[in-house]
């Protein structure tokens, strides 16, 4: 990393980011997602050494959507063994939208090609090990007071709602998962994507990300704590995944534009991993044609130029 | 039709039949269809002068299953405009299996291809005018008491549960189309899903499919009453999607080896209509790789040959 | 068939037809058949007591283009076991363009799900038996003779080069069919596409594809002559394969809206079969988006409505 | 990396390897390919302090079939501005297999995803700067004379010829990608295969990779020479491509189990990218299902675990 003034390089990219949020639209496939301020915009830095740097409009939060699916599939992992996860998600990248359903049927073994396309997140959430689906959620929300290092999480109801109600799509998902085998004949589809759909109104900020994303780039240690939050092959696997498929199918070009693991969604997040380095949360509402938030990205090419951080 | 001794043809079909019975096998993915006698196999002719000729190895019902998808449909024209109906299913043949969910996604529309496939069926049967869905299934019984020329009809309970508790792959077709608005945001899928597993139980035999198939060649007129019961362009319609859609992915072939307008279920039973001539109902439980029955397909195609009833 | 004057119906459908010439576009993936009059529209009958009835804007000819592909599918079975015919193309309709080569790798067997889209055509040509390339296109060009009724065929050599140069994609269908062993090995690919783009670019009058239609509509016996010209179960087979596949993915549409065995082609010409009763030649350059003269299509519904001629 | 005995390390590899050879089948669609020592075995580490290890059965070449599909890629983006090469050749990872048609067909664009699957490589040579085609190979040549530090190339004769007589599937892909305006009208389908199948069959020792591997591992200098043999930020780009797609339908899960950019052929030659270590050639020529040497993928898993080295 280039030694730099990084409170000027932050407003460098809230400034590049702020040229490209008319390009983009704010999700309306969740109603309720588009009542937000298309004008938000925000990065924080965290570093290995507890730095915080950050740049915003003003302070805001934003619902996860499929940031969430990190700890999904993080916990699946961490619940299974390492085959039985892989029987029942894929670690494949996708070229199809994230809310595809054709490669379920198409493909030979019926299972979801990566666990962060919806089908996978869902396959993920079924692998969580709870007494009831009610348990699913508090080890998610377990898991993420630690990575946010905060005492609540909260949920955008709202949201959460508003996801149900048209969430039809992840119902075919999940039906025809279930059909298929790759969710067992004992689920309740509707019970499971009721967890899904909670996890993703999970409430968070670009700090939040950035704190999480400051785990993933120690090896699954706090540095704040130093408490090993995620074990540290756990923690490779979940890196290796994202930078292959953490951007839907967006993540080929990516790898190449900004060069480091990252997750998006559709409510503006971005988190990415600078390994032994820091943690980057970056929000911003308009989306591009892939569901990504424009801004978002945008702020994360031009601070992996300057600080040439890119992976590759 | 050529003059030939009826009796003695309908028995050499059903000779012909049970020879290629072995090499088919009783349909599974529904566990109660598996519980039948794999060695009944019947054929029965109704002319439209209300002669009838048949020919079994013994008397006995099955399950209309996809046959039954023809008066989800027929009711779906004669409650809509054409246009409307049009505009929830096509009618183009499809080369997918008939569960598939491939093709309602890659498609611009999203609707399902035909009427035929089970996608097709489930948008037919929202399609049905009534106060609720109690009041579409008793429509569907309505108009089989007439086509079947019957004051009851009867439905396999045990086939309706296994249908109901193994559906998930029809439950995420209706899921699909209702997130892309195929279904009404309104429809309650498993109330909707609950009509149509209980019309695909409904008990016939093949004398009743062979009625069925009279109207059908009769203009849509009752050939023992006279009674319009399809209106005649309706009738017409039918027809025309049962030659071009009606064997499933097997259409196609069924043209070129019977040449007429039929409709299978995978309960083994087929309805097959020569125009202005009779109604040909055949039954055997054992499939092809298409779900077909494999001694029905085998009787209608050495009674087509022999009596030179092909429409092409 | 109504009693009718029928001089007054080709009228009525010359004039219905106009009206829509306006809806559809000329060819252009071919850049020389852009070069017509789109004007050009016109309507031939021709009974199997051997009377003629046309209406047209002009005397005009035109390419056969896909209509020819019915002449490619009876030398292949004329001159195969139709068993061996069967394994190099298939008789199921498609709901993909006519020239979509997805299907070719998606399913199983890799052979062309019909004779009627392109890469069935390409391989119907692979099985014309002739010492050489030359000699298949003279069986070709002598069983016209024979359907036309004609002395000599001509071709339109700037469409022939047009295709030539521009047939990129039906070179990369007969690279893959080669690839998967439907064509030979030995196969020289472009003295097969030479044949190929040849005989599409044929030309015809209403009245040829008129008489063609009306051997077709004879169980395959020239009602001028008597001569069988094709033999009857293959003229059988060949009227199957146009009702359920001759309007490319439009063939179930026109099933329900004209209901008989067609066959159409982008120059805009279309051969339409009335069972024992006469054949019909359609042309109007216009298509629709599938690839159909719109105008065509437009003269044939009225012409069946009136007559009541469907088949269903 | 861990501090570790490399010669025991490498010994270890090669007994790991060998152990799974037997699971693996050698390429057969190539005929010639198949003609080789089922039992070769070999891995070479260059570090980019000029050490070399290495452990095999025997001194082999082979020949280096997709590996040079980095080279083209490097060409492609060094003779033209970088918006140019991915408006005809994409960087997204495909789940489907290397020679796969469908996606040229479906998505909106026809270019092929990457520049790994053959359908982007022989974009990739079409965008090599030259005067004709012999101008094209003498590029390759040339680069890869600097890339593997020698003054001479040869190529495999056999293998050429076996490819050019079974391409096939790669004429209908350069076909179709022609149609699709993605190759130029004017480009010349045999004669750019003909270089394409001739930089398919460059012979390489594991040595030969190592140093490739090397050059890409040091941001695109020779450690040797300190000459910068491909641009810094083109041989990012390549990296970035090699993690997301260099293992072809596998790349997802490499990413996984050892976490660095590579590239693999049908060849059995795999080459592989330690940033600011070393570059790894290992190579052995039974295949997974894939298409990928399976002993040298388990050979790099042991190397990555042993030595903690993925960058995930």
């Amino acid at each position: 990393m280039k030694k730099i003034d990084l409170e000027l390089l932050l407003e460098e990219c809230l400034s590049e980011g702020k040229k490209v949020i008319k390009d983009g639209n704010v999700a309306d496939y969740i109603p309720e997602l588009k009542n937000v301020n298309k004008e938000n915009i925000g990065i924080h830095l965290y570093t290995l050494d507890n730095e915080e740097y950050s740049a915003s409009n003003e302070e805001f939060t934003f619902s996860m959507q499929s940031v969430v699916k990190i700890v999904l599939f993080a916990l699946a992992l961490m619940d299974n063994e390492l085959d039985r996860v892989l029987s029942k998600v894929g670690v494949k990248p996708s070229a199809d939208p994230f809310n595809s359903i054709v490669k379920l049927e198409e493909t030979e073994d019926h299972k979801p090609l990566n666990p962060f396309i919806n089908a996978g997140a869902i396959a993920s959430t079924s692998l969580i090990a709870a007494d009831d689906y009610q348990g699913k959620f508090d080890r998610v929300i377990a898991l993420l007071e630690k990575l946010f290092d905060r005492e609540s999480i909260e949920i955008d109801e709202k949201v959460f709602i508003s996801e149900s109600t048209t969430g039809d799509t992840n119902r075919a998902l999940a039906y025809f998962m279930k059909s298929r085998g790759i969710l067992d004949k004992e689920e309740d589809v509707e019970e499971l994507l009721s967890i899904y759909f909670k996890s993703c109104s999970i409430l968070a900020s670009t700090r939040d990300l950035s704190k999480l994303g400051a785990v993933l780039a120690n090896k699954g240690k706090a540095p704040w704590s130093g408490e090993q939050i995620i074990p540290e092959r756990i923690n490779q696997i979940v890196c290796a995944v994202m930078t292959t498929c953490g951007l839907y199918d967006y993540s080929g070009e990516f790898a190449v534009i900004v060069g480091m693991p990252a997750k998006s969604g559709v409510g503006g997040g971005i988190v990415c991993v600078s390994h032994n380095n820091m943690g980057i949360g970056v929000s911003s509402p308009a989306l591009d044609s892939h569901g990504n938030s424009i801004a978002g990205i945008e702020m994360l090419r031009v601070l992996s130029n300057k600080l040439d951080i890119s992976i590759f």
